[in-house]
């Protein structure tokens, strides 16, 4: 259960990003200096993923106070930085607690944060792996690793731990349009570890599942509504369409921080749209014709009724609904 | 109704295909000389889209016959270039039976089934629009423009005759990966024609439908079986699911030489599978672990019961199956 590489470092006096924007190719970390700078790499995706963003943020508000800056400033700053994914907020909100305190305060409510992440991931990973069946076949969507989370990962965590166990046969996962997650880090994160795989366009996954017999598609969750309304990567959508059409069950796989109890359903979810040049260009070079206009929303919203299980630390919830959430997280 | 450009042009002694591999950045002809020529040109996509997939096989066929070479060992050579689109083979026969005579009588027919195609798609086009309701908004997906047909386009013809005849509200078009077909040539030609449009992600067709009312997804076909399952390109299928989710209608553009009665259903159509580098490179450039696999699905296949209408030259099939089929093209 080692862990790829580390995405979030702690250096005594600023932050090192692994600047996940050029993965595969090239392996460079990224020095924070500042709330600030922390939420620009959140912003400009150098790091992703809902649990690695709320672990970077907190250690952003860390870096403000060692250096006596504004708290409420860095918050703020930090808090604007993606829309979507809750845990940003719970973070923020988890370290707002300490606040008051010292900046070694915060710095151990950070890696307790960053810490605790991991234990919920490798507990998730049991959790999930054991809702498999021997042998199975599974397709994920983004990338939920090691690179995403505090370590191991959400719903890649359940393929590690899966594979660890002797039951998982093979992983599809989708390239995930339009920053390639899937394919610049899902795949690096499987080929590591020696998971057979194989990438597909996101398109190609309900061609998939109408082929060969996929028994879970895994996924991980930006924001999980009090009714289990699931907000996660772009696409996510359409695979619990094609999902439902084959036989295939869909996991959700978050920490409990992912869940935001004062939203009720999907729709009250804020669905972060982001630039068009991220579909009309291609690493700098057009790909579509100059100024053509773009819809580039970055998550969608499942709704419960399309999920299976959703798994936490806590728990399993099947075929969640509002009351089963409020009672495993009440 | 102008055709944006001509991607197929017929020079006395060679056939000049536009390269649409380089598009929108680059227009740059292909001189084909041989059959040969023309059955790499398709293989390799510098041709591609169904209909203009069989006029340029059949003017491969001319080249041949002009130099005195092997009419079999021609059209074997055509006949292997892409095995799903149907109306390669059926280009093919169409030649096959003025094969005996003279190479001007094979360029006269040639000629025809590309002059048909245009007429073809007019009539098309009128008949699709005419299904449209005021200010429709509709979803496309890869191209079957003017690039991918003897002129108009098929599905694109639909959205063409549509925002002509002052129906249109807004088209929308998938990227269409890998090739992205969408991004490169259908923003290309809906720019060009000033029909407005947004491109996206095809994991973001879902979110789409969810968000706002389409009134039709409208694409072409590579194949249609007996009972009016169709191949298309990937991502068409996971469309139909979505659309029948959200109340979309869904029709399929395509002239009567795209079915294959022979073929009584999907599951009986060959789907070509492409290499691993469209997906695991971009432009020569790796965005996945070197030699990562990947299974690239070129097609897939939508099963009649998800298509509100087919739309061909002879008239519209709604909830298409296999008598009402046989009842229009028999």
């Amino acid at each position: 259960m080692s862990s790829v590489v580390q995405p979030i470092i702690w250096a005594a006096d600023h932050l090192q990003l692994l600047d996940q924007r050029l993965l595969p190719q090239e392996v460079r970390m990224l020095a924070c200096r500042s709330a600030a700078e922390v939420a620009r790499a959140i912003h400009d995706m150098a790091v992703r993923g809902a649990p690695a963003i709320g672990i970077a943020a907190a250690y952003g508000l860390v870096l403000d106070a060692q250096q006596g800056r504004d708290y409420q400033a860095a918050e703020q700053v930090l808090a604007e930085s993606r829309p979507t994914a809750v845990n940003l907020r719970w973070a923020l909100e988890r370290m707002r607690a300490v606040a008051p305190r010292s900046a070694d305060a915060l710095l151990a409510e950070a890696e307790a944060i960053h810490q605790e992440d991991l234990a919920q991931n490798l507990r998730m990973g049991a959790l999930g792996a054991a809702l498999l069946p021997a042998g199975a076949v599974v397709l994920t969507h983004c990338n939920t690793g090691a690179l995403a989370t505090g370590g191991h990962g959400t719903a890649l965590g359940v393929i590690r731990s899966a594979h660890a166990a002797g039951k998982l046969k093979f992983a599809y996962n989708t390239e995930t349009r339009p920053w390639l997650q899937g394919a610049r880090l899902t795949a690096f994160e499987l080929a590591q570890e020696g998971i057979p795989g194989k990438l597909l366009a996101d398109g190609a996954a309900a061609h998939l599942m109408k082929s060969e017999k996929i028994d879970w598609v895994i996924v991980g969750a930006d924001r999980i509504a009090a009714n289990g309304d699931t907000a996660n990567k772009i696409g996510t959508y359409a695979l619990a369409l094609a999902a439902k059409a084959h036989g295939a069950k869909f996991m959700v796989v978050a920490p409990s921080g992912t869940f935001d109890l004062h939203c009720p359903d999907g729709g009250h979810i804020p669905i972060e749209e982001r630039s068009a040049a991220e579909l009309t260009e291609f690493r700098g070079a057009p790909v579509a014709p100059l100024g053509y206009a773009a819809y580039n929303p970055v998550f969608d919203v499942t709704p419960a009724s399309l999920i299976d299980a959703i798994v936490c630390e806590h728990g399993v919830i099947e075929r969640p609904d509002a009351a089963k959430i409020a009672a495993l997280l009440g």
